[in-house]
């Protein structure tokens, strides 16, 4: 057994703990009744940096939830790296469909279960854990900078403006993120695109007030039924989306891409099977790997009009309201995207009704190399520990701030995801594996080594 | 002034505070937790009809809300008379757009204000006023029975079964049911049909568990966008309902009736301002007062789906919600109505989705002859007291045990409602005028005085 495995055997109990002590903290960032969990888990983690061996860590207040920053600066010739992870996380309803309690965490079947288990506070504790290894072992290669912002669930809106003030502080070769997932246990995975997002909130509006259903019932429109009417109408027979200019700036991929990508190992009757749906849905011409990939989507997120209590009232609702987001892939952008939305759809609002279209958050898509060093370097490091060589592969989810990443401090980001399509990530029952936990922690050393060859040489 | 107005200027404010007593208990028949104000609000009846000077009250228990019974026979050779009415009340949300607590109920602008103050507390205490009017100034020309139910707002599931159960004591010459409204407060009307109501709950579940809408959305089935479709689909782009055989019972009205339906007051200008609508909506081929009055209609209730919270969650919702209701015209069928429905919603799931449609509840359509003596009494008591001789019109509503009467009991059904289209029932801010209140008890004595004189000729 090596250092690293020996180090994770000593303290693999300790670790855990830890991680469950930033669990309990319910950081939601899109309630606002939890501003002072926001606080409580910064303060956790900037703990957890300085106990793990940085030179100094501290709370940087944003006009949102503050961004913790730390760093272990051992020689300035040498490279850095900069983690990025974020310490809030998803809302936990429909609450009732939870076995357990969501800041409860548990570990059940091997894998730990609780909101934020994977997303991301399993995923980002895990380079906490690792940076701790290195300095302990007095193996760490390079410099270490964290970046740990508490709004990427809400599209942290205040981190580009953070980058944009703090440039020469977070100066870094590469910046490294574990907010992904890979195939499987034993098919690990780099992701290289990301899709962006345009997240929308529609209200449709009928008459001044709820009316009774019996008595205007028939001649007054009804916003609920032309809510759904408009919704209908955003998809075409191919399940292609009708807003007219949404697909011009979509980067076409090759035959040839397409044939490389079909190569990754996808079985769809167990997709199938996992999810109890009988048949996949989809735009017409691609594959469901494509569908998530490559291609950009439009999806109801919540949709509410009227009485939605027990038994039945007869009203016919004022108002209508959907939330819809749609997945970007590489060139579209998000602000045009959401214009081109907000135009077509109060376009398509009949007279009878006034809409009211706001963009709530989004971000643009991204684009990893596999010739940049630190691909080189981690798919060295996954095929040092799972002793199988990673595959490329394109994430249907979005981190908006990876582009802008890119966009405003110049620097591209590697994403190493230990996470697993069955980890339920913003879902109830959220879980991570105590495997993918612990390999995580072992893999992550590797890249520190891997990448600091690779640009020493 | 005659003995009826002076009664009235005597009592009026003890009359109110009365009604004020009924309505401050929150009976809300759809909700379980008001369970005991169901019993509170029955026993409030029961006094107050023993204290108009009735020969006996009780409460009757049923599998649901008991129902309050209530007689004085004067004479078993006179007619009697069966006032019906209900004690139950519809739920209050969108509780933030009551400008007064619902239940507290205060006089703004000449109107009570509170959950109701129309529907159908207001409207159906005018007849325990009235009754004591008549008794306390020896004027009572007949027999009086009371039936004043607790679910009439969740479709009177018990109500039938107690009809069939207690035939003998419920006899009567006539139904007397204060529950409809009139055309304006000079404008005195008799609602002469009610429509039938089919209510439905569907689901539509795609996926096995709430989704990730970046690493599915695409490649899943929606259930809320699928919803919406089918939702949209159900009414075709004249707006017909496209549901097979659904207007296959429907009895079309001729041209001559609809030219004399046609010259009741209407005005779609001030319709369209009172609402804040810029465009009325239909079934082409009808005006607007048709299309509530003959025709039958399929609206949304209720829709949820996915997050419906505050901010922004990327989320492919497992399972989408809404609550459909159609109004039926004679000769629909409310079980016919409900198994096209259901056949026809099942039929356009598409595959990758499951549904399940329930019934909640229904009614069936009732038409009242105008030329029966209830009609002529009622007809002759408006323009005693309004000095114009009321309009016969078509009501969207539904009270679907009407129709039952009829069936069960072998009673004809005469629908003196005092409400006004602005009094907002079933919505935030219901109200009833004092004019109304007042006027409808000033009208009642004279329907007892016409009614037994023509029945007795």
């Amino acid at each position: 057994m090596n250092y690293i495995n020996q180090y994770i055997e000593e303290h693999k109990e300790r670790f855990l703990e830890e991680l469950f002590g930033l669990i309990r903290i319910p950081s939601i960032s899109s309630l606002s009744e939890n501003k002072p969990d926001m606080i409580n888990a910064a303060e956790y983690w900037k703990n957890s940096i300085l106990q793990a061996g940085a030179d100094k860590a501290k709370i940087i207040p944003t006009d949102g939830n503050p961004v913790v920053y730390g760093e272990k600066i051992i020689d300035k010739n040498l490279p850095t790296v900069l983690v990025y992870g974020h310490y809030d996380v998803m809302p936990v309803d429909p609450l009732d469909l939870w076995k357990t309690l969501p800041f409860e965490p548990q570990i059940i079947d091997g894998k730990i279960v609780a909101r934020g288990a994977d997303d991301d506070k399993g995923q980002a504790f895990m380079h906490a854990k690792a940076f701790e290894l290195m300095v302990k072992t007095n193996t760490l290669p390079c410099n270490v900078k964290f970046m740990i912002e508490g709004e990427e669930e809400i599209g942290s809106p205040n981190l580009p403006k953070f980058c944009e003030k703090h440039k020469e502080m977070l100066k870094a070769d590469i910046i490294l993120v574990s907010d992904t997932g890979m195939i499987a246990q034993d098919i690990p995975s780099i992701t290289t695109g990301l899709r962006g997002l345009s997240y929308m909130e529609v209200a449709v509006t009928g008459p001044n007030r709820d009316l009774h259903s019996g008595i205007f019932g028939g001649a007054v429109a009804n916003p609920a039924n032309i809510l759904a009417k408009m919704i209908a109408s955003l998809h075409d027979e191919n399940n292609h989306i009708t807003i007219p200019g949404f697909y011009d700036d979509v980067l076409e991929i090759s035959t040839e891409e397409r044939a490389e990508m079909a190569k990754a190992p996808f079985n769809l009757e167990n997709y199938k099977k996992a999810l109890d749906i009988k048949s996949e849905w989809g735009e017409k011409g691609f594959s469901t790997t494509e569908r998530t990939g490559i291609r950009p989507t439009l999806d109801i997120n919540g949709i509410w009009s009227g009485y939605i209590g027990e038994g039945a009232k007869t009203v016919l609702p004022s108002i209508a309201t959907a939330k819809i987001s749609m997945r970007l892939v590489p060139n579209q952008s998000n602000d045009k995207i959401s214009a081109l939305f907000q135009k077509h759809f109060e376009a398509i609002a009949p007279d009878f009704v006034k809409v009211k279209v706001s963009a709530l958050h989004g971000g643009e898509p991204y684009v990893s190399p596999i010739d940049m060093p630190a691909y080189k370097a981690a798919e060295k490091a996954y095929t040092e520990t799972f002793g199988i060589k990673p595959v490329p592969t394109r994430s249907g989810g979005s981190i908006p701030v990876i582009a802008d990443f890119e966009k405003i401090l110049g620097i591209k980001s590697i994403l190493m995801g230990f996470g697993l399509e069955s980890d339920a990530i913003h879902s109830p029952n959220e879980n991570y594996p105590l495997f993918n936990f612990y390999k995580g922690i072992e893999t992550i050393p590797y890249f520190y080594k891997f990448y600091s060859e690779l640009l020493n040489k």
